[in-house]
């Protein structure tokens, strides 16, 4: 869908995905951790995602999505290209609408993304690991099917539905001084920096950014789009670059974008399986991560961490 | 404390344990998955024991034995011998109460137990790795410290705080059709075994053990003790022998205890950890391996299993 500013999502906008999705997904648990309070000498709100349906905050932008479409629209099912949490995400959504998915991946995909799609009944087509196949073949798909492509995150109603994740974190705790999220496409974050503008306009919206790919940190400050080359980072949901939906509402509603090294992004993640009991990705841990090394003023403050998913690979840990 | 029938917890005793410990740990969440439940066809509700303060059950008892306990009693502070969670458990009551708690521990406890017990203050004493130089050594702790022993199963008020767990499930989840916790000393499964009797006696009670370490199966298919010789299971909350409380408690009030391999109770463990995104220790996997291999009539069923707790080696993981 091409930008357009006038339809960047709105607060009546958000409130709908809210209400549109609802049935559909979890309004997942905020943890707090003593323990790690103490730790950091700060109040940490953790809005679980990794708890969220197919294990991803990619479930909300993708039901309110293929919600959002009317019936002729979707006659021929969605498709995108995708080897992460989104392919999952938009075949449930799919699957739920009753319609098909056809989700282009790379061959080299891990097994567990790959069975997550195959689970929801999305119809994968397999191609090699550079982004002009799977573009080309993207297209080569929606040539033959007629699907209607649902872009991972430079689409407004995606970000819509990924704002609510942040806007359920305002509807329970009040007064928070900072709310942070990861940054790789900007999805999250510019939903995040959206529902804090209508719901709680006085807390700052903080990003973090692994500093291995951190293309959106140099865009934010250089205020043009520099796009991500060969990013190396074990986040892996964080190496895309920002799109250009995403880019021009991160500009103007972000107040900080802050990296982080790989080492603090193990170190926190562990600390969170440790301290929380609860499994998260890397790129979840990012925030936390810009906590431990200092990045962010975060003594006695009160501050919402968004844990974007918990899709691990078990036979593939950092340590 | 010497066996004695009439001490055997009422259910008064369980809902007075309830109102001591309350404001000392969390009434954990009872998680369910959409996902276990069609792979399954059962209805399963996990009791999170794993979120439990010091990651662990083990949590409620040392609370209530410790809280228990008359100013004059506790003035010289609480011991006990125990590798695992009780030690933490334990030192953190007695944290709470403002006392000592001294721990022997065997010398090749893991790192992070041993941290955990520091955290919270525990004196510790180390002693080789055998139960007569953790019984030797503790014996001389208590001679020059004063200590009361606190067993870390077999004791009536150790019985009593476990019981609260069960007693939670019943009082959110109504109509179990079985409860289901694994086995070790039995204090979890004693005590599980009571809530039963007092708060849903139709609800069966069906433990499970590692069918290399089954001696409580074969106590109670005897009928008389048989101590655990040796046991070489991954589930190390599982390896010590029933008590002189305990296993008359769980021959009078629990109606089946099955076994499970080992390749059942790592698979059921990464199963919790995959679709559930929690971290549970394998001693909790255990009631799950049942299910898995079939050792319990679950079809259609209402099933709620205690997670024991989530107290992992990140380092050292089973797959």
């Amino acid at each position: 869908m091409k930008y357009d500013p006038l339809n960047i999502p709105k607060r009546a906008d958000v409130l709908k995905a809210a209400t549109r999705i609802g049935k559909y997904i979890h309004n997942t648990p905020i943890l707090s951790s003593e323990n790690l309070n103490e730790l950091f000498g700060c109040q940490l709100f953790f809005k679980c995602e990794n708890l969220q349906k197919a294990g991803a905050f990619k479930s909300r932008g993708a039901v309110n999505a293929v919600f959002s479409l009317r019936d002729d629209e979707v006659i021929n099912g969605v498709g995108t290209h995708s080897s992460g949490n989104h392919a999952a995400a938009l075949s449930r959504a799919a699957l739920l609408r009753g319609i098909e998915a056809h989700i282009v991946m790379p061959e080299n995909s891990s097994k567990v993304k790959i069975a997550a799609v195959k689970h929801y009944g999305g119809k994968i087509t397999f191609c090699k690991p550079t982004l002009s196949s799977r573009e080309t073949t993207l297209k080569k798909v929606i040539d033959k099917t007629g699907a209607l492509e649902i872009h991972p995150y430079d689409d407004p109603r995606i970000i819509a539905g990924q704002a609510t994740a942040a806007m359920e974190v305002f509807k329970k705790i009040g007064n928070l001084d900072i709310i942070m999220a990861p940054v790789g496409g900007g999805g999250l974050l510019s939903g995040t920096a959206l529902a804090t503008k209508y719901f709680s306009p006085k807390t700052k919206v903080i990003a973090a950014e692994p500093d291995q790919a951190d293309d959106a940190f140099r865009s934010f400050n250089a205020k043009k789009f520099i796009p991500s080359v060969n990013p190396d980072t074990i986040a892996d949901g964080l190496r895309t670059s920002l799109g250009e939906w995403t880019f021009p509402i991160i500009l103007q509603n972000v107040d900080d974008i802050v990296t982080v090294s790989e080492n603090a992004i193990v170190q926190a993640m562990k600390l969170i399986w440790q301290r929380m009991k609860i499994i998260v990705e890397p790129s979840s841990a990012v925030p936390l991560a810009a906590i431990l090394e200092n990045k962010v003023e975060h003594k006695d403050k009160k501050i919402g961490i968004i844990f974007s998913g918990g899709n691990v690979d078990l036979d593939d840990l950092p340590w």
